[in-house]
């Protein structure tokens, strides 16, 4: 199963001004995602310490989010700490001038601008509801503090993270009709809810149905299928196909 | 001055399927007594993991408190970590047991009894309104994570943790933008570095942003206020908050 952690980046947390309310959301969406929160680190707006931080968490686990610390005050110092983190230097994006300047217009200054510096090498991931692109840095996604704004990112997130995952997927060939099998069928499907089971009959064919069984986890998928094989009558089975197929997400790309 | 770290421990924080609540309310506390905040971790049910985790956040900080995995099921496992971390047993105290069959009378069982282990050397700190102790482990609480409870162990964590010394805390509220006073927060920043200064912008409300000025100075935090005051746009200050924020620890004294 894919792992996560999570640094939560602000002095206002740690000192109680400001009451940290993204945690729980993105705990949920990452469960949801089936990728597994392992470790949730919040820390103060310090460069170097932060730079630690990500190199270490982003290191242990397959991916990092950041809250906090992407503003245009001398407290937003995480896209810097990427940068150190990755070594790095902060460039000035030419997509993001562009955008500052079409937004502020006449009155845009240098503390805009600063708006606009990012690790070189960084994604600028946009999605159409959300004006600003978020930075993603290999496997770290750095997203805003503000529980408004950090809500408007997990669409991009989820869609990022999910087109990583990976079904375990197996496949019963049969020579029973589905109505023979419906039955059979239902009590699979109650006994192992950790699965999807799809039934697909055809028409022509050296088999009749198609039985289906997808898992984030290998084993629930090879348990469910060794319980099918084993609920079909003595010699309804065709074949079996066994393997790893990409995500849903990935093969509409 | 004193430094703290904290150490939140449970899947179900992780896995989001509860939402963390004493965070919030242990900063504001330990802000209140003049202790820095340094780290919040939040871990997993896992022993060895915990007890790594305990060894690194006391070694680097004045005090560690931990919340959560205090319980009798088999996944609260902070006592056995924290002897682990201290490489000590744990050993059944005569005072709990008593306590405990005093409480639970005839049905007494081992399930009951299981939490009267300890680690052996741990102090069992009682306060008059709590009928369970709480353990602490030389610079280590171990609060519970049931906010009901872990709230009503602050007085003992108050009466503990020596009172530092009190914050001098600041504000002014101006109508401005973040981005339009970045420049001048990096000016008064620099010029005052014995203060610290929070930008923290609001969506709605009668001004934009709240500048913070703490320090344990008040002359250094009059002086930073002062000069953020000057340098803002003349009508731009919508209020300024001064005084003191004395400890609770002071004032109860």
């Amino acid at each position: 199963m894919p792992t996560a952690g999570a640094l939560i980046i602000g002095n206002e947390i740690l000192n109680g001004k400001v009451e940290e309310a993204n945690l729980n959301l993105l705990a949920r969406e990452l469960f949801d995602l089936g990728i597994e929160l392992r470790r949730v680190v919040v820390c103060p707006d310090d460069v170097t310490g932060i730079a630690a931080d990500i190199r270490r968490l982003r290191g242990r686990f397959d991916y990092l989010i950041t809250s906090g610390g992407v503003g245009p005050t001398h407290d937003d110092v995480t896209l810097r700490a990427v940068a150190e983190a990755f070594q790095r230097p902060l460039i000035r994006s030419p997509e993001l001038v562009a955008k500052i300047r079409e937004m502020v217009g006449e009155g845009c200054t240098e503390g805009h601008l600063r708006m606009a510096d990012v690790p070189e090498g960084a994604e600028l991931v946009s999605t159409p509801d959300v004006p600003w692109p978020s930075v993603v840095m290999e496997n770290v996604y750095v997203l805003p503090g503000v529980p408004r704004i950090f809500r408007m990112k997990l669409p991009m997130l989820r869609a990022r993270l999910a087109a990583g995952r990976r079904f375990y997927c197996r496949a019963v060939y049969t020579s029973c009709r589905e109505t023979d099998i419906a039955e059979l069928l239902d009590r699979v499907v109650d006994a192992h809810d950790d699965v999807d089971i799809g039934s697909y009959p055809v028409m022509d064919g050296d088999y009749r149905v198609k039985l289906t069984v997808d898992s984030r986890s290998r084993s629930a998928a090879d348990l469910a299928l060794a319980a099918l094989v084993e609920a079909l009558p003595a010699g309804a089975v065709v074949r079996i196909d066994g393997g790893v197929r990409a995500s849903r997400a990935a093969e509409t790309r």
